[in-house]
């Protein structure tokens, strides 16, 4: 899997196909009607060779977690545009679902509910809650900088960075939940909120206007 | 059920046992763990009895889904303190957990975790998504409707209601994911951050200073 997409191209070797595997069947049957049967189905691959890799189906879904998590920081990872306002724009609308998916693959919306159901796991499931108290923490580090950048730079105001940073994510996080769990489609209209949020509380006004 | 308190006093006939039951058997088993068998066990009640009043286990969950969710929306009904600051602080606050319980009863933070695994249900479940809808445009005009007793009052800024209701439903359930599936207790923290937010970008400064 050397292409720029996570899960696209050839995987490079089993584990990384069951990885895939898992992917696909936790798009298709959700995280309550997933089983190491129905990924070696998807894999191609017998039972056996799962249990060569894996305790077992939560031992594969740590890993799958790890992994997901891993690949999804990679793609995250921007060139600078040179405005800061526009690069948090962006990183937003990655975790938002703004990144690109391959033929076969499922849809963004897709993937950012397969992120809540995963997410919710993390309620009863210590080994999630500390992957994602991590991953949270990376955003969050990544979303400060870019503030401070901004900040340097005078096009943004003078505010907390690592407090802005963290209630961004919270609302970045709050906005997926949602767009899963409701009927109603809230992305585009909260997306515009996000917008003038950091329109109306990040940006320096005489900055903007020039 | 004639207390103040959800789940508070005796149940007054088998729906509402059923529905204490289901409250606690999730506490204890999660959405996964979950049997009408336990919830029978639980209820002191056999299963046929079960049957009686509900079709399955999905029949059962959004009765309870909808049960719960009343009975929080009655509980959250404010008597106003005069003040749309405090007030629009304390429906916040109910929100993120400051509710009463009663001896025996799960803690405020098991609650809000079980919303959770119950919301991540939605993903899947399209009766769920379409009372989770209904509810979040319920604390969505609640907000909103404190927000214009504000303006109206000169206490706040003179803002889109329904917008910034929205923008601040939308992070208090951001909090409450993080808070249910991290290790480090956000809570806190994200608690202050949302009173900086009302104090920064809802609040009239010679007001609040007078």
């Amino acid at each position: 899997m050397t292409d720029a997409l996570p899960f696209a191209g050839e995987p490079e070797d089993s584990h990384e196909a069951i990885m895939r595997a898992t992917f696909c069947a936790l798009q298709e049957h959700g995280y309550a009607g997933l089983s190491i049967q129905r990924i070696a189905d998807k894999a191609d691959l017998s039972k056996s060779t799962f249990y060569h890799h894996f305790d077992g189906k939560e031992d594969l879904l740590l890993s799958f977690l790890e992994f997901t998590l891993e690949e999804f920081d990679r793609v995250f990872q921007l060139e600078s545009s040179g405005d800061p306002a526009t690069d948090l724009q962006t990183f937003f609308g990655l975790l938002l679902g703004d990144f690109p998916t391959v033929d076969g693959m499922p849809e963004q919306e897709d993937i950012l509910a397969t992120y809540v159901e995963l997410r919710a796991q993390a309620v009863r499931n210590p080994d999630f809650r500390a992957k994602f108290t991590e991953t949270d923490q990376k955003f969050t580090d990544r979303i400060a900088t870019l503030i401070e950048e901004g900040r340097e730079d005078g096009a943004f105001r003078d505010v907390d960075a690592e407090r802005t940073a963290q209630f961004l994510l919270t609302t970045l996080e709050g906005i997926t939940l949602q767009n899963a769990t409701r009927d109603d489609n809230p992305l585009p209209q909260m997306r515009e909120a996000m917008e003038s949020y950091i329109e109306n509380e990040l940006l320096v006004e005489d900055h903007t206007e020039s």
